[in-house]
């Protein structure tokens, strides 16, 4: 069966219901807008757990997302949903593209957490946007985008909260949202919260376990998964 | 006599005044973060009368600025101000790094205007910045961020109307604003406003009388300044 859409980490399936969609992890690794790649065996096992017990956790605390269910290791149902292409991304911790851009030191901890907003386009590197970009590019009303800001910061809140139980630092993490296609059109978190998408460093020591073990070739990158996936899963 | 501070386009002298400030405009023209530089024979002499006339006409509607008062052809007196190290940018029509960052072609007119903050920095290339990087980076509160925009955009209406007179279509322009050292400091309107600053279109032909002709080699670039100071002084 062809995939609807093959992504740098997911595939995206047709299922009998047009609203559902089966979302397939990959083992695929990528980064710098995909001038690196790899593979990693279990990543797409991974993912999809770590993924799945956020989500629950998210909706428990009333965070809508795409979930419908769990099918297999590597495989969940999703609701199908119009992807706004707008990312956000919160920062608690300066790190990353951050750092670079405005030449901070990264580990420096934000006073308020940073919202920001990258336009959606691999071609484009995805770059980093604002509100008023967003209105005139269509991509997100000023109230869409106050919105997606407000759901963001919930979000963080409760991923801070989640993470310090687990023993790990949320640096900052990048969400997709998307507008579902019922009547009464909503948008809901959809994608993917994974070491992919975010910056966790262990509370005690620091260390990293998260995609940046794969950037910045600090090995161990599956080794960083599995312990994020056990202590999340110690904590669910 | 030592400048105090020597910039790209601008020095500043101290005067016997510690309030007031010599600000001096050269001839010297820099594009793409002073990786290009040219020396263009008026341009300071231009630059000073095309400011001039615009913060006079600024003024008179209601817009503070840092003008004290003229003193020959390349020289005004300025109230010392403590520099925002926030550009404020406002678009009226796609061009130049909007372009090139988000894909849109040069010459899309928006529905509403765009504004946007970089942070100052030469060493960083002026990045493209938001409110909340603003408030943790310390450069600007959210109330002075949403200050700067209200003024900007008044700015804007101000000055699409004048420029509409000259016979040009103003399709975006960077301004600077500094606190001034008054006990009731206030945010004014500083730096220069000048097509090094601004891009400016012929309304009815498109021609580019602007600093695009120095960064896209176009040739003429004197002739186009002498044009707009001779627009502007005949609707002053
Ligand atoms: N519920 C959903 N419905 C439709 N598309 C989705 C949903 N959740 C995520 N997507 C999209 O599916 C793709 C996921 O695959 P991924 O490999 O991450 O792609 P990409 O390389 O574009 O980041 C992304 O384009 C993402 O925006
Ligand atoms: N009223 C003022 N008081 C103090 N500094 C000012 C004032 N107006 C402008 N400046 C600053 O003076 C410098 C002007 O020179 P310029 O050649 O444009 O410098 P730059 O290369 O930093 O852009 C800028 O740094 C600008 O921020
Ligand atoms: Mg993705
Ligand atoms: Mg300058």
């Amino acid at each position: 069966m062809e995939p609807l859409y093959e992504g740098k980490a997911k595939r995206l399936y047709a299922t009998e219901d047009p609203n559902v969609l089966r979302m397939e992890y990959k083992d695929e690794a990528t980064a710098f807008n995909a001038e690196k790649k790899a593979e990693f065996e279990n990543k797409g096992r991974l993912n999809t757990a770590i993924t799945l017990a956020i989500y629950r956790m998210l909706e428990a605390k009333g965070v809508e997302t795409h979930i419908v269910e769990s099918i297999d290791d590597t495989n969940i149902l999703v609701k199908s949903v119009d992807i706004l292409l707008v990312e956000v991304i919160v920062r608690n911790v300066a790190a990353g593209s951050f750092c670079k851009r405005v030449g901070v030191e990264e580990g420096t901890a934000f006073k308020q957490p940073i919202v920001e907003f990258s336009y959606k386009s691999d071609e484009l590197g995805d770059p980093l946007i604002n509100d008023d970009y967003a209105r005139e590019m269509g991509l997100a009303t000023p109230e869409e985008c106050a919105e997606l800001k407000e759901k963001a910061l919930v979000i963080n809140e409760v991923l801070i909260d989640f993470f310090k139980r687990a023993g790990l630092k949320l640096v900052d993490f990048k969400i997709e949202f998307g507008r579902t296609k019922d009547a009464d059109a909503k948008i809901v978190l959809a994608d993917e919260i994974s070491p992919d998408t975010c910056r966790l460093w262990d509370l005690e020591t620091g260390k990293k376990l998260d995609k940046d073990r794969f950037r910045q070739d600090l090995g161990g990158v599956m080794e960083a998964y599995e312990e994020v996936l056990k202590r999340v899963e110690q904590i669910s």
